[in-house]
């Protein structure tokens, strides 16, 4: 295993160089470089006698189907997209680890079908749009995304077609009827597995997440001029209310809220700030959590605005429930994990992934891998070649036990 | 008196509608508009008898020297640039109230020659200096001024000669050797005055200032993959200080302080803020007090910075002493307000004024007019025709004082 574990590596790493920018990792949904990714996975499959197709919107598709195999298939996958001066493992780790799962399937005769997925998109990066390959597969894929329109003014029509590809047929991207469900290896892009010292966990759901944006507004003055007692300062009552949001959430268990954004007007050195706008990002497993803490947070900055006789503006602009892995799955998951000798750390996911959209369609669960420092979207983002080894012996075991089902 | 003073306040607004910008005020060094400024002064300057010439950074002057004049000249005047979408009396006032005092001069027949200087630049817009014409007059022009560009890579020294003037005759700019001191009436630009009801004030010094940059240094990370514990965030780092100088200046006798300016990065609403750069802005009219204020407050930055894990790197951007007016000159002021009925306010200037340069060179006053609702660099900033006219008594009053003494 601890060879296939280097390979794994070595694999990403190849793939990383592959890219839009030299000198840095950033490959946008069907941009020159997925070519180049495409041939080289196309071959992996191929040496491993899958069957290869591109989907309508990118999507790299593998099947292993045994001549043994059940009824019902497992689809494994990631995507291959990244954001600008990304790391090496952030998605193209889950279909190199997909690809990997599938010849331990094959090393032990295992009687399932199973298809990986390499997703065109996820990162939401050229269209302001996440998860354009997982929502094509599972049936979600609105035909008013391909009028969408990136930076250059190419919508998402054209890149489909400029990569020679035809987004008329993007019903034939949905997952087959036959699949029994969804599984994606991912890093965790979060510092939690380890400060615990731990290889793995299982994704028990992914949070939900409030996006809002809150005007302060206060009066722009002289800085100079304007007396301390006499000042309206937008930035001031946002900056009391940034410490509260901050104190709050860290009292809170497992929620997490950011003000990540700060746009201040007229933003001078000697003119007292007028406008404040800030973003908050707010995320919590449990939806009730995180409403009750929005609306905690939303009535203390209305308290701090009062009385500082500012103006307090709320804009909500994303409010989506959590997302629950699927209880089986996620078990059989679990089970391995403690099979392979790792304890079974089950933790909510904080990010959106592939896994979320499918979960749809389909029973999902996620494997999250170690990620060191905590680091992701950054060129230091890493894996430990422990951890990698460790991911193909859960595997093993997980499918193994998927397969026992899968021909009923 | 009181149709004087309208007469004044409807200059202004006539002289506000020579701008660069329709439907704004907004006349930068030098620009098209500052030609029709100066042919509607000269024509004023005239009709008052005065002579009057451009000197080679623009400043537009006229001298009224009457037969029975002293030995001594006074000086006059004030700024006749504006900010973008500015007000129509920053600056522009304090030149059309000069012209009224030296017709309350001819009126009186005081034996004192008096030259009304409307200085071609003070607010720093085009060049990102402020002063030039201040500087020319005060013998502090330094040559290397000329290189400067504007947006558009117009140095000065083009946009003099563009205007018809010769900058190398800039010594020519110099206060006559004569003048006995300088005076600015200006609008307040702030809210104090109009707090305590008072028409005008003395200012007693122009208040020091220093400018610093500070960037808060953290660790860029993902909003829902990083615990709250687990966080680097340089925002919320720099919003508790924010809070701290706030808080700090309020209980500090005539301190301003005032973070103004916000940069994060990267200012994603779901990356935790890497880095913060924010500005700081310290006025106070004692050197000692400001001094001790900034070092109290990047002692308490450093200390949030630390507790925080933060790096904490500051840099003095601005450093200037406060000037202190000249006693004389002030007395006879404050004595001419009180003579004219009104009490004796003195204050600081929390903004810099042309009068800030020349003090450099000769004894320099300034009298301040209530500023109603303290709002200036904005159009709708005003003057009452009440404190016009007071300012109108106290330039009879002061002139008649100063004019005593002009023959010795």
């Amino acid at each position: 295993m601890k060879e296939r574990a280097l390979h794994a590596i070595s694999e990403c790493r190849h793939l990383a160089t592959m890219t839009e920018e030299p000198g840095r990792i950033t490959r946008r949904f069907l941009t020159r470089p997925v070519h180049d990714v495409h041939a080289h996975l196309r071959d992996r499959m191929v040496a491993l006698g899958m069957e290869v197709r591109v989907d309508a919107v990118g999507n790299l598709r593998g099947e292993w189907a045994p001549q043994n195999a059940g009824k019902r298939r497992l689809v494994l996958g990631s995507h291959i997209d990244t954001v600008p001066d990304a790391g090496a493992f952030d998605g193209v780790l889950g279909v190199v680890m997909a690809l990997e799962w599938v010849r331990l399937a094959q090393q032990d005769l295992l009687p399932m079908a199973i298809e990986v997925i390499a997703f065109s998109e996820e990162e939401g990066v050229r269209f302001g749009v996440p998860f354009i390959g997982s929502r094509a597969v599972a049936g979600r894929f609105d035909p008013t995304l391909l009028a969408l329109k990136d930076g250059n003014g190419i919508s998402v029509g054209d890149a489909i077609r400029a990569f020679g590809l035809d987004p008329t047929t993007v019903d034939d991207a949905r997952v087959h009827a036959d699949a029994l469900g969804f599984v994606e290896i991912h890093i965790e892009q979060g510092p939690t597995l380890e400060a615990e010292s731990r290889s793995l966990a299982v994704v028990s759901r992914i949070v939900g997440q409030t996006r809002l944006s809150i005007e302060f507004g206060g009066q722009a003055n002289h800085a100079g001029t304007t007396p301390m007692h006499m000042r309206r300062d937008a930035l001031a009552g946002a900056a009391e209310w940034i410490t509260v949001v901050e104190a709050f959430a860290s009292r809170t268990e497992d929620l997490t809220a950011t003000v990540g954004r700060v746009l201040i007007e007229p933003n001078a050195g000697n003119v007292i700030p007028g406008k404040a706008r800030i973003s908050l990002d707010v995320r919590h497993a449990l939806d009730a959590e995180r409403e009750k803490a929005v609306e905690e947070l939303l009535t203390r900055g209305r308290v701090i605005a009062d009385r500082r006789a500012l103006g307090f503006e709320c804009t909500r602009q994303m409010n989506e429930p959590a997302v629950p892995m699927d209880e089986r799955l996620t078990t059989y998951l679990a089970h391995a994990v403690e099979a392979a000798g790792f304890p079974a750390r089950t933790m909510a996911s904080g990010a959106g992934h592939d896994a979320m959209v499918m979960a749809t369609r389909l029973p999902a669960a996620i494997l999250f891998l170690r990620s060191p420092g905590g680091i992701s979207h950054h060129p230091a983002e890493t894996v430990l070649e422990e951890d990698v080894e460790a991911a193909l012996h859960v595997g093993r075991i997980f499918l193994a036990r998927v397969a026992s089902e899968a021909g009923s």
